[in-house]
């Protein structure tokens, strides 16, 4: 017998649907809290929950064998100092589709005027100024696992013209051309429209530094859904504030809430959502812990295992 | 040898566009005004333009044969007070694109809540409400042309489910399940968006009328970019008053532009775009042009011809 303990501010949700698994050789506990999971802490051999939560009581867990975050980003128990004894797993390849409704609602509403167009109906003003479009516009990805592949197939359907940034890989045949390492500041020589969505490593850190954004044409405008430490906030206000960037539709930051003396928070042409463009759904989440409990029955390799050193 | 009049305030880029397609047997004459085409009316036999200029000069167009309308709509033309001695043409099955960028511009940025987000970054306030997402949700199509397909298949690729209302036809696959006639208020019964994409005919004349707004649940929104024909504006505005309407996305009115004293503008929840949802572009409408001056030389019967008393 296996004992879970889902430690998730959405831990009923998740109780519930778990239970309608019906998964074999299974004990459930739930808590919605670090102090709530204390006393259950000692038991589990499976943990499913909230990085942050976990963290709280990581040197509680005695029995820990796995940590299925239901985030993406596990930052939380990515720390140096922090065991690293057991199996971590992260939620992934099921945010692509909310990531696109986030990145597609704020590009169609820079191209389609929708602010500028309710301003004029404020004022009864019969307003016919030309729209712009995303045909024929060009999109680079910061990054193209499952995110950026969502993001490539809903730019192609759009008309758009897709360069994607990796690592080494090739892989998603929605992007028409690839750039890697020192290709940098050529994939951003003729974009419309960058998007980060590269997770938090030592090797993305600030990789949206002074020299990308001087790269990217003053008609650009950057959208960071992914990761607040992919970027110079210094170098991104530097930029907006010069009218070097056209724009920049923030998620995520470095320091989060993002304070309020913060610049970005007034600086021109930003728009801030505060670390909700792809929240964890539960009904999307679990069964990635469903599937993943699965092989760990048979012994077999987990899904969306993440290496402690590389961070991802 | 033909006389080709361009009526049209983008007649220079429509004449570009037509020099470099190099049409065989073709003298082409430009104008963009009706005062300035005058006098060249009486020669040409073809006319391409916007119907509102061409309806000025029609009884001077004393060799006409053909008109190409650079729009969709054509109700200028087709009142029976004038001329049909003619054949008379729409532009159709290019604003498929644009139309698609509108309605979702707007559906994503209520689900989305990108406008909540900025009143937020207003007053700098981390604002974590979570976004709705068009994944689930129920689109309905009033019409399903070349437009709706194109609606329809973007609506897929967003997860939506998509119902479809027309005359008789149910050609489109993306369309999960057609609706005709008296079938009207089951059609609307569970949408979560009402589009209307129909042409402005005696048929669909304030088909959005009280019983179709009532049949709506509270939680729909209505949108259109279609024409104002098609919708009883009093009937909306009390739909929208009362609540039992969640909002309108309106482009298109009974009157244009829209008068300052009408109650639309201030009605609750309502968004007015003053007819740009789908203009029309000449790099795509010229192409319509030259394939069919290629069919009028051969003698072919030519595309999108609209019968005077069907009204498209």
């Amino acid at each position: 017998m296996h004992r879970l303990l889902i430690l998730s501010k959405h831990a009923d949700a998740y109780r519930r649907l778990i239970d309608a698994a019906a998964l074999p050789r299974l004990d459930v506990a739930t808590a919605s809290s670090a102090a709530d999971a204390l006393s259950r802490a000692a038991d589990a051999d499976i943990v499913f929950g909230e990085p942050s939560l976990i963290r709280a009581i990581l040197p509680s867990l005695s029995s820990l064998r796995w940590v299925q975050a239901t985030w993406a980003g596990v930052e939380p128990l990515l720390d140096p100092s922090l065991r690293r004894d057991y199996v971590l797993t992260n939620a992934r390849g099921v945010f692509g589709a909310l990531m696109s409704e986030y990145v597609f609602a704020y590009m169609l509403a820079r191209e389609r005027l929708v602010f500028e167009k309710r301003e004029s109906q404020q004022q009864r003003r019969w307003d016919t100024t030309p729209p712009g479009t995303l045909r024929g516009k060009q999109i680079g990805l910061l990054g193209v696992g499952s995110i950026g592949a969502a993001l490539a197939r809903t730019a192609k359907s759009f008309g758009m013209r897709v360069k994607g940034y990796t690592r080494s890989s090739e892989g998603c045949r929605d992007v028409d051309a690839y750039f890697h390492g020192g290709g940098r500041l050529e994939f951003a020589a003729d974009l419309d429209y960058l998007v980060a969505i590269m997770p938090n490593t030592a090797d993305t850190r600030q990789l949206v530094d002074a020299a990308l954004l001087a790269a990217l044409p003053p008609r650009a405008v950057f959208i960071n859904p992914g990761r607040g430490g992919v970027v110079d906030e210094a170098a991104l206000v530097g930029a907006l504030r010069a009218g070097r960037l056209a724009g920049a539709v923030l998620d995520v930051f470095l320091e989060e809430p993002l304070p309020a003396e913060h610049p970005l928070w007034r600086a021109p042409n930003v728009l801030i959502t505060s670390h909700t463009a792809a929240l964890s759904v539960p009904a999307d989440i679990a069964p990635v812990f469903v599937e993943n409990y699965q092989r760990f029955l048979r012994g077999d390799e987990l899904l969306h295992r993440v290496d402690f050193v590389r961070g991802y």
